[in-house]
């Protein structure tokens, strides 16, 4: 019977081992569509997210695509113009083409207004941008708010740049259309919301931003297939920043009123050090939950402050929103060196790193979805023993998982939940989440409420 | 009269002070009593138990002996059948008595049922408990809630045994009775008590067990023979486990509704560093105290997590008993190499360690029996030179007292105990005891509550 | 337009940079008062109380001088006689003038009584002071509640005195008289007060004592100068100990009512490490700005405990009073070699060490006048780059002044001070005060409420 307590556990919790099954496939499927997403070219609006997000909803069928108008009011904001790109390239004065867009989405920068150009170097270098620091990496620029066009280069290109007579050929549009997201909702017994925002507006770049669309498509499509949800959940997949700001212009009241936990995805795909950036006050359930996965996953986690804040956390968390949205990442944006350039591609990013995190959002949804307060169901210890739940010979070494039910025993008490139980006992919750159930079959505690 | 205020001092907190003379005679007294306790077979129920009790009664008077009758049910469980033990051993194939509890009680599994038998050495190793790891310990091992028979001895003894057939002798009788213990209750001025727990179910080991029941009779004598009693007393003297659960059963309510503090005196009896174990909670008064008490005795004590508890601590601080009762310890069960073996023996404790875990609580009582709240008589600090109590040249340096009693006057704000200003002070409590007489004497300081 | 916050933060908060104009001068007019007020000899009552505030008077004109009565009764005290000190010396048996208060103040115990007496050596020293471990310097000592008299002077000096008659002359006058403060009230917007105290009865010592009333006499004048003073301000010059309890007694009430934060100014003139000492229990509003104050300005200031206390917070912070004063110091009273000593001079203290207290002094009364509550006025973040707040280029680094607008704006919510929010952001708060400024101009934040 006590052999039967380890075997349980690692039956019921199969999928939140490390190197299940499901997580393997799911970790190439992920992979191979970022793949696929990688030559799209996203923008905050236009065609390369709606490419995105058709693709998305091809495993997501429940996946709904909204459009915004631009010009529309969104707090102190206004939708952009929509801006799409045909191509955009340079001919040297040999005539070469080079800083084509077709090679690479970062040559231009992003809402670069149309141009046929004829033009000397020198002014020429007027609109080129480069990383003198990292000379073989292509920066990505964007210019949503203000109207001027500009190519983007490793600085070794720059350099080789010989005089003479340039060529620019930008074949853009700049014009009133629309701002494009998605959103799915899955419902669950409770109207009681788990929130998930990742955001589709970058161009070829895999850690931020490939990593948190195509891990989130495929958190939901573990969700969409779970039994049993107690909550229901929400995956939004915006342009960053100015998607939040639109999102949250026309959700607000919802979000505020069904937000159990929220989490912002975003930098889930390479293999480094994980990291935690927290809701504004960091005392939300979601930074409870991250942290405790992360303690449990990898103790020298880095754990930034909010004022590292750098995604749409600056929105959610923001005065008078104030939703608790967090983030669990490996590598943090604006903290590893190939952020936000050309560098930041599907060799940084891979199979396990998605896996990885995959299973951290796993963890922290069945945590959430188990988090209940349990009181004991009788006064003093029980008798253990006569239950074949401990060992009948005095002396002996406890197993483990005895031990760890005479100590959930000894904290349930009606006002920790089994996350809180978990931390007391520093193992990780869901290890507990098996020994809950046989104390709940023995009718040894009882669930009295919900967390929160 | 500053010199006065310490030689008050030292008057009046004699008994508070390592070394002095009443404590000197106690530590030989509970050497001596544990010396003849040491050879009864106690067990969870026996003839042991009221051996055992008997001695204490011979110093404790007023002390009451309960009887509990096997089968009664006592929460989740039901009394057992009373066990008691004539002799058993074993005969080897020389003849030789091997085994023999008129040696050691340790060779006997408690519990064994009466058995008279011969058998090849293969299967008597089969009912033989030995430490590989130790290899001349004898372990103590029992078998409460499932009926079998072993004996126990050293692995150096298990090794030489030669094949050949062996008899097995065990009289012992394990049939309905009652399970044995005893209660001290001491009347004070409150109805409000402080509540002692040590148990006596340990066969012929010192620290655990001897040491709790011999340390907690000296404290309730000193406790009887001390006037002014602000506080009642309880103490009581269990089976460990079993006792507690159907002491609990019987008075839950009434310790609920009296316990002021409570302690679980156990393994107080070795000059090993000393050990805190805290209530579930680690906040009551107890905790409080006994923190003090050690920070000001041993700063490198060991505070333990209320997750190594092992004692009756498991349940009185159960969910819905909620008891808050913590224990002050030398060496704490399961952390030390004789624990649970013959090696725990009269040898490992001495009187001088009785003598410092007896002060250590003495001086716990002392703090709880003073733990007022006072506030100071006057606005601003008094001029306490017209009462001889600081020096009248400028610029000499203050005498302790009363750089002391200038501390208590600041922080004699109302809401601060005894205990707190001595913590903010960082002094033991029971030196400032004396100064907080002086200051009272004065009117300097006046009492306007009990502490909780 | 960017620039121009930095340009803007410059000119508006000049004075509280370090280095500036008006700092420099009084900086030098601080050291030049010290020298002035140096030589008087003043004690808890007498004319060189009287002196010392008459020429503080022709700085602060409004400062008003109050007497009171010698055997006023003040809580638990009452007003001593008035000491005053014509002339003191000792005649060596050679006839040459030794230990003369024209030459040093501290020669004299203070309080001694008027004497004409002739006397071997060996009677004389049983009144003479020396400090053996510190044999150059000379002690300060007073004997203000015993009548006797007695000398100070170098351990060296004591040494060499030749056996044989000696003469002493001390001409001092102990008779009814009364006790001399200074009060200066600067009325502001509200009635609530910002309260600074300091002591005047040390004769001839520097930094314990002139530093202290030299410092408020500049912190009153730059205070009178500020034009929308918000609170108003009261600064008490006064003898230590018998001096604030006298104060208390007349104005206990009214200090309770109008506090809003108070600062005991002492020990401000040296060059050395920074001190704290805080309020009894160290949360008052001067607490919080002192320590910020300090850690923007040393991070490895000393932050003493309230233990440490020794001037006047021991009669504000009493039990019963509990006015939250606080003390930022350069070397701490009964800390420094040259404390209570002749040593304590004019080059321990420098126009550079009063300076950089008194910006201190200035930056904590700018915090404190400026430290509201503020909330964003719009949802989400606003958009900076249409008010020129922003860059308008994406992946650019952002100007220190941006970054620290943004986090304004994400931690005004409502119940964050100015001072909340400097600590949030790790800056200090007299360099936010304008970013505040720039945000409510752009109606971006608007102030809900006074901190308190």
């Amino acid at each position: 019977m006590l052999l039967n307590v380890s075997q349980q556990n690692k039956t019921k919790n199969n999928e939140l081992e490390t190197g299940n099954e499901l997580l393997h496939g799911f970790s190439k499927q992920m992979h191979a569509l970022a793949t696929e997403l990688f030559p799209m070219n996203r923008s905050i609006t236009g065609n390369g997210v709606r490419e995105t997000l058709g693709k998305l909803k091809e495993i997501l069928p429940e996946l709904q695509i909204h459009e915004v108008e631009s010009g529309t009011q969104v707090f102190d904001w206004s939708i952009p113009n929509e801006w799409n790109l045909t191509e955009a390239y340079i001919t040297d004065p040999s005539g070469r083409v080079i800083c084509d867009t077709n090679v690479c989405n970062l040559h231009i920068v992003g809402y670069s207004i149309p141009i046929d150009l004829e033009l000397d170097l020198d002014d020429l270098k007027e609109h080129i941008h480069t990383l003198p620091e990292k000379p073989d990496s292509i920066p990505y620029v964007t210019s949503y708010y203000k109207e001027r066009w500009g190519f983007c280069m490793t600085h070794e290109q720059y350099q080789s740049l010989k005089p003479g007579k340039y060529k620019v050929h930008i074949n853009t549009s700049l014009k009133s259309g629309s701002l494009t997201y998605g959103e799915l909702k899955i419902p669950g017994e409770s109207e009681k919301e788990l929130f998930f925002s990742t955001y589709v507006c970058h161009p070829s770049m895999a850690n931020n931003e490939l990593s948190g669309p195509v891990l989130a498509t495929f958190l939901a499509k573990w969700v969409t297939n779970k039994v049993d949800r107690r909550y229901s959940y929400r995956f939004i997949f915006i342009p960053e920043t100015i998607g939040s700001i639109t999102y949250l212009s026309k959700n607000l009241k919802e979000l505020q009123t069904l937000m159990h936990a929220g989490f912002n995805i975003t930098c889930v795909g390479d293999e480094r050090s994980y990291s935690y950036l927290p809701s504004r006050d960091g005392n939300g359930l979601s930074d409870l939950v991250i942290q405790h996965v992360l303690k449990n996953t990898d103790p020298n986690y880095k754990s930034y402050s909010f004022l590292a804040r750098g995604s749409d956390e600056r929105q959610y968390c923001s005065p008078g929103v104030d939703l608790k949205v967090a983030s669990l990442m490996r590598s943090k944006y604006e903290e590893y060196p190939e952020y936000h350039t050309s560098k930041d591609d599907l060799t940084l990013v891979t199979a396990k790193g998605l896996g990885d995190c995959l299973l951290s959002y796993m963890r922290s949804v069945a945590i959430i979805e188990d988090n209940d307060i349990y009181v004991a169901n009788q006064l003093c210890e029980p008798q253990m023993g006569k239950r074949g739940l401990y060992p009948l010979l005095g002396n002996s070494i406890l197993p483990e998982d005895t031990m760890r039910m005479m100590n959930i025993l000894a904290y349930c008490d009606g006002e920790k939940s089994l996350l809180e139980v978990a931390n007391v006992l520093d193992v990780p919750a869901w290890e507990l989440i098996p020994l809950f159930t046989i104390l709940k079959q023995h009718e040894l505690i009882k669930r009295i409420a919900n967390e929160q």
